[in-house]
């Protein structure tokens, strides 16, 4: 990657969007519709240049958007497109300031494509990185917000015209708070874009190079595809995760309440793990796993599920009864699991006060 | 009334929030606190000039305020007092405009004090008159959003120092959905602002002298008090309020359902009424009047509940079995029952798809 990045091709969409998904841990959103979108500007003539950390001044301002919304909604319920884009712009006039560049408040899921969709329409940058380096439920939630990100102004925008700003906020806690209940009265899908940040802050805090590391994955799997290679193996081989199950759904409870889908699913093993039983709590994402009762990968660590044939990484809302798949573990960054990110990602955070965090062995999640 | 109308005393605000209650058909919360926050404003040298409909400019920005949430929460979580100067304060910063005068949103209940409280704060007058010449429950429920007044921007603040902006609303049906949402996050007791309106419009628009009325039925309901006459007799007398019923609590129903408070009211008859029972459906405010099962007054008449022995107008959120009560009805102003404005305050519009309004027989309804 050269210092000033790189200008992301069409053909880069559909292995962003796998890979997205993939660090997705089971959330976020699926990519596809995004994917359709980025692919309609760049056919209109926009480019979107991929820009490391280290690319922009110290006092630059960048912006980070992303959908807000269960999920499930987002299946049935399409985004118009510029649900981010006009939230961006209620908060530079909130703020007084221009965006020199977007960032993904998390790189799992729908929410890689979001900025990349409003800087296309802003002509801006993204930064390479985002603020969870996978996917997570709540807005507080990312490194930005854990390491200090202001809580206001920040601004909701509906496919409608209604746009809210949040404009004084007592803590990023009660902008997670309004701007749920607010997305939940915009049909659960949303754009959501926080206060400007400096460039200097991005690059303490943010998850790095996690747009590359998405298309790399994406990469991964569909050149394991087009060689007839088992994908999952490709997969645990090239990005130093580890394969924790293969099994079968055999139930799957999910519910949307206030905003979110929460729920189980139940794996019966397969193969090596037959005769033994999993466990995959659900909030948007997959929370914890657990083997026989005992809990082996939990958050802030990516829980993945694959379907065992194609490598697809499966969302939970399309999660069902029968499925095949194989559940993958990946360490999450560093900066996820500091003390003071444990408290907000943590398993106590996502009310499992009897677990402690154990977290899986470090190692680069990319090729 | 001078055209330049007058300087509230401190004297004026026990019968001015009394005439209030009484105009707040059951609903609008209790003014008591709000009469303690203005009284304590006063007493620090505040001054609220009172102006009629006529005294300014036709270009001057006037601002509606008011409290929004459940009547039944306030009566526990006490407003901090600032919440509604904070909210227009952030709709001028939105609006890019300076209020000259402050208009309440409905003169029944706490909201007749709400812009006094903030025009207290702000150094502003407020006009006489209001939007509703009563109480009703939703936002988009006044005569200045019947007749055409912008959705956007409004501003919501709480006791926390949160403050919400509506910066774009499609219409007043999204501002009431948001507002709402964002209100019961806010834990239900939070102040409104909404966006500029024009003194021309106003003057159109508002249900006049309304404040004045209260201030006149107070002053009748502590006269005839003080003379140890039948209060709600004088109250029938002066206002052109006709008796309809007279009862004892038998049964009160009532939850707390997406930031309202919703039920019914069973009265067995006494007096003239001995043997007959009636019902009265409650939204925040008494909704409709069903006598023997006919309905007899429905909104948006005004169906205002009296205690029997000393005249005290009844909340919804204190009704309760055993109270010996008159049920009085008064019709509400022409602005409240144009096809338009039945639109938005008739019985069907409160769910009732089965009544036609029936107008009370129009009188003045203050002396």
């Amino acid at each position: 990657m050269s210092a000033k990045g790189y200008l992301l091709k069409e053909a880069d969409l559909l292995p962003l969007s796998i890979g997205a998904a993939l660090l997705g841990t089971g959330g976020g959103g699926n990519p596809y519709i995004g994917m359709l979108r980025t692919r309609e500007l760049m056919r209109k003539g926009a480019e979107v240049r991929v820009v490391p950390l280290d690319a922009l001044p110290d006092d630059a301002w960048i912006g980070e958007v992303g959908g807000i919304g269960a999920p499930v909604v987002g299946v049935e319920k399409v985004e118009e497109g510029g649900e981010c884009y006009r939230a961006m712009r209620a908060v530079e006039e909130a703020a007084g300031v221009k965006m020199s560049a977007l960032i993904s408040a998390e790189i799992g899921g729908a929410n890689s494509l979001e900025p990349i969709i409003a800087a296309a329409m802003a002509g801006l940058p993204v930064v390479d990185g985002d603020g969870m380096g996978r996917a997570f439920p709540e807005v507080q939630m990312t490194t930005f917000f854990i390491y200090g990100a202001k809580a206001a102004p920040a601004a909701i925008a509906d496919d409608k015209g209604n746009v809210v700003v949040f404009r004084d906020m007592v803590d990023m806690f009660w902008l997670e708070r309004f701007a749920r209940d607010v997305s939940v009265g915009m049909g659960a899908g949303a754009g959501l874009a926080i206060a400007p940040m400096s460039m200097e802050f991005v690059r303490r805090t943010a998850v790095p190079d996690t747009v590359t590391q998405a298309l790399r994955i994406g990469q991964t799997v569909l050149d394991a595809r087009a060689k007839r290679q088992n994908v999952v193996e490709r997969v645990v081989a090239t990005t130093g995760a580890k394969l924790f199950f293969t099994g079968k759904v055999t139930d799957v409870r999910r519910e949307l309440t206030g905003g979110f889908a929460r729920g189980h699913a139940h794996l019966a093993g397969i193969d090596a793990w037959a005769g033994s039983e999993a466990r995959i709590a659900i909030q948007n994402e997959n929370l914890v796993l657990w083997i026989d009762g005992e809990p082996v990968i939990m958050v802030p660590d990516l829980i993945v599920n694959l379907e065992l044939e194609t490598g697809e990484p499966i969302t939970t809302e399309i999660l069902r009864y029968g499925q095949r798949i194989a559940v993958i573990g990946l360490p999450v960054h560093d900066l996820m699991k500091t003390p003071k990110a444990l408290e907000i990602v943590g398993p106590k955070a996502f009310g499992y006060p009897d677990l402690t965090f154990r977290p899986l062995a470090a190692g680069p999640i990319a090729a």
